[in-house]
């Protein structure tokens, strides 16, 4: 007799929208799934691009995730629906909220409903750049430097700088603010329906890789580095915590409250919540040996390693490393490329100028079809040591080396140099990108064996995924998922819930395929590594 | 009772035809004009755009200086052509050709004619980088240094290094090799009926320029440095030249036969020639402190300094620096930026790919519009000190420092940058070049104090002219004619005719007005500085 199937959701909250996947736990089989965007983010509405500023509501989060749910579950069987045991997410972060003393986001209290700071502050606002330069700085003075599990810089991107931004530019919220919530454990908060700060499950991975908690110094960064940065961080003094856990770990039963809401049983598990790309990386199978790479608009590239290989050893100039951040068992490395597919749209946008202003009825739709016919030419250009070479900086860089000043250059142009050719150097500069960071991680003892791709890019583009092979020289496989995300997360609540032992064990049994896999052209390295050679020379002014 | 008016010829040999003009002598009246296209240049015939292959058929120059000249002077009544009293000229330069034992150019025979290195080698021609880097490196050894007086470098557009490339290249021409000339030395010397190379009178300001000919060391470099940079050039051993002469002198008379073909008297003077932008700095009134600075798809920047300013100091990085090359009776510099309106005419390239792509019926129109168009939208944007900067040196580095390795660059780039930013920082970086160059000579003791614009950029840009004029700190004067080259020539033939004493007294008599004049934008200054600064920390890879 056949044991009954049982069945976990992923819920995967990305930028725009949210994703719910419902998976079998015996083989993965994705089962249904439902996408919902967010309402009010999809209007623009308390975002300010030119400023960098973008922030989203909460109702956002909570109205999208329960029309999501319920989506899906529209999709199944009654058989199934009561046959779902586990339930667990991922989120965007860093992407924290400031909350009262009961948990709530303080965008939630009426007073600040239309209050941007008091809404959660999504992981690509970067009006906080002046707070993380006093964080590095008030850091790289200590003896023990909190940064030093995060690349020895503290980005204007995660919790604390954020936090410390919105209590200074928004006064009003001080009387109100005790506590803040990284979106993910919110939410698995909500669902077990205790949102105490003092009592709320933290994920070991945001915590890890965006608020410089670390075992070594008892968690987070001490209260008295706290107050020297900013005494207004005292607001959260005996707030916050002091323990996290991993992904595999359960945080409790489901509510009833919100059991009713998704039209899902009360007490099934609620995982612990962690970061998409992190979760996209256990999706696609992460292993020591294999970086995960979620290529997109701009990059996440995931890797483990074993304490053996690393110890407590701080990997230079990398977003972060921590234990357990990804794999429980290993040491979890986060790097990235802060724009990838972006930089080619940024071409796209600026070639796109002259239909716009002499064919703007035409312009929208032939803006579409420039990157295809881009790539068209740039496959067919010849390969020189005098090409053009770009920087890949326009949104700042990340990795290795965080300095979100930097910017992005085009060089080595001539007369002659034309649009696909620049193309050409941008996708190139990219692949650079990912060399670097390849080579700055194997320096430190985690060697890049293979690549497994997800994301937009990595499914759309064989030339961008070709050059990278080449540039790279290792090979790279394509998940044949889209849903890297919303899957990982699905095997966490496979483990959370008790079905799967491991992570790992949940890895072998529920991992899907490979659509594509590219190797490096050998016949065109020594060319590659004279315009890599020259990319590396290359400065941003 | 007034003075029976007389009259002269400026003829102006530009890169892609030749012009004449029929100027009064007492005001400088421009009485006739016409203007005649190479017609085998026209067809693309012997150039290679691809390899930098740049090549002229002396048939080209012939023939349409004979239909130019005829053009013009069937505009004049009977009276006017017997009052034409002298003929002078300029050309591009360097612009030499291999010549036989009766100094005819190899092309205009019949066993060559179609044989590119047997045809001028036009000035922007970039075939001899190799045979450039030789002579520098052999100059550089000598104990005087022959680069003394061309800035240091020995640049592939001149003479010495296009002779032994062609020389190297095509080895049939080898035997009927006997001497070389320039482009204006032989159009003076046909007219004069007499092209034996060793009585050819050679242009001063050419030579000087283009040909290491200084006085110090006795006139051209000397046979033991030709050789040792290669035997072949002893083929010209004894073939060539000691003495020049500058502008202002005649060379003789001119021909009978000539004067048939032109429709001219014969025995007017002819002048000695010279390089077209150093005679339109003429036209334009150049004078010690007036920059005169010819704005096209390049710039030739040309000034004058007094002996006692100057003396026998070397001027560092420039293009040249000749007794009398300009203005007889002080010492002519030569500078200029090797891509000024041809950048802006490569983002329009760059920006035109979509159209062609995808409106291709329309795009030859539309493309005609974009400049005007981008022009109209960077002049509206912020200038702050964080804009994209620009590298202008897609056609190499021309001055200062002579590199033609160095490549252009786009940088400071956010995914922000739109396509007039672009625009808007190659405007600057073209200027930022101009004033790298005033610095310069300015160190040098020739300080800058106005500029005297010529050239289509000049006349076509208000938008570029101010940019240059807020960020070189000067102001500009944009002199009204287009012919500035031309009336230069005929300045210099009312001189060589005797109806003039100086080129001064003719420059005051004929030099026309001003059309516009740019005023520096004193609230501008501190930002342009700062861009400036980062301008000159850019490095071409």
């Amino acid at each position: 007799m056949q044991p009954t199937p049982s069945y976990v959701i992923g819920v995967d909250f990305g930028s725009d929208s949210v994703r719910c996947l419902v998976v079998r736990s015996s083989d993965g089989a994705e089962i249904a799934s439902a996408v919902v965007a967010y309402p009010r983010w999809k209007t623009g509405r308390y975002c300010d691009p030119a400023a960098n500023r973008y922030r989203q509501h909460p109702l956002d989060y909570i109205e999208s995730l329960e029309n999501c749910v319920r989506g899906a579950l529209a999709h199944c069987d009654a058989t199934t629906r009561h046959a779902i045991r586990g339930i667990s997410f991922d989120t965007t972060a860093s992407t924290p909220v400031l909350t009262d003393r009961q948990g709530t986001p303080l965008a939630l209290l009426p007073r600040f409903a239309e209050e941007p700071d008091a809404m959660f502050v999504l992981w690509k606002d970067h009006t906080a750049i002046a707070e993380a330069d006093e964080i590095n700085a008030a850091a790289h003075r200590r003896q023990t430097d909190p940064t030093r599990y995060s690349g020895g810089t503290y980005s204007c991107e995660w919790a604390w700088a954020k936090m410390l931004h919105v209590l200074r530019n928004t006064p009003e919220l001080r009387t109100e603010a005790y506590s803040w919530v990284e979106h993910c454990d919110w939410i698995s908060a909500l669902l077990v329906g205790d949102t105490t700060p003092e009592r709320i499950a933290r994920s070991r991975c945001v915590a890890g890789h965006k608020a410089m908690w670390h075992e070594s110094w008892g968690g987070l960064p001490s209260e008295d580095f706290l107050e020297e940065i900013d005494p207004l961080l005292n607001i959260f003094r005996g707030h916050l915590y002091r323990d996290t856990a991993t992904g595999d770990r359960s945080v409790g039963g489901l509510c009833p409250e919100w059991a009713a809401r998704l039209g899902l049983q009360p007490g099934i598990a609620v995982g612990i919540g962690a970061i998409d790309c992190h979760v996209g990386a256990v999706g696609a199978g992460i292993a020591p040996g294999t970086l995960v790479k979620v290529i997109g608009t701009s990059t996440c590239d995931i890797a483990v390693g074993t304490y053996e290989a690393v110890g407590e050893h701080a990997v230079r100039g990398i977003c972060g490393q921590v234990d357990g951040s990804v794999l429980p068992g290993f040491i979890g490395f986060e790097a990235g490329q802060a724009a990838f597919g972006d930089i080619y749209a940024w071409l796209r946008r600026v070639l796109a100028w002259p239909l716009r202003k002499f064919v703007p009825d035409e312009a929208p739709e032939l803006e579409e079809r420039i990157l295809a016919a881009l790539t068209e030419e740039a496959e067919r250009l010849p390969l020189t040591a005098d090409d053009p070479v770009a920087l890949d900086w326009h949104n700042g860089r990340r990795t290795p080396d965080a300095d979100p000043r930097m910017r992005g250059v085009l060089g080595g142009l001539t007369l002659g140099t034309s649009a696909p050719a620049l193309f050409k150097s941008l996708v190139e500069a990219t692949a650079f990108g990912s060399r670097a960071i390849h080579e700055r991680i194997a320096e430190e003892g985690i060697p890049v064996r293979e690549v497994v791709a997800i994301g937009g890019i990595a499914r759309k583009s064989p030339y961008v995924m070709q050059t990278m092979a080449d540039i790279t020289g290792v090979p790279i496989r394509v998940l044949d998922s889209d849903q890297a995300c919303a899957l990982g997360a699905a095997m966490f609540a496979s483990v959370a819930a008790g079905i799967h032992p491991t992570v790992e064990a949940a890895q072998r049994a529920m991992r899907p395929g490979f659509s594509a896999e590219y190797r490096p052209d050998e016949t065109k390295k020594a060319i590659y590594d004279a315009l890599y050679a020259r990319y590396r020379r290359m400065t941003s002014v």
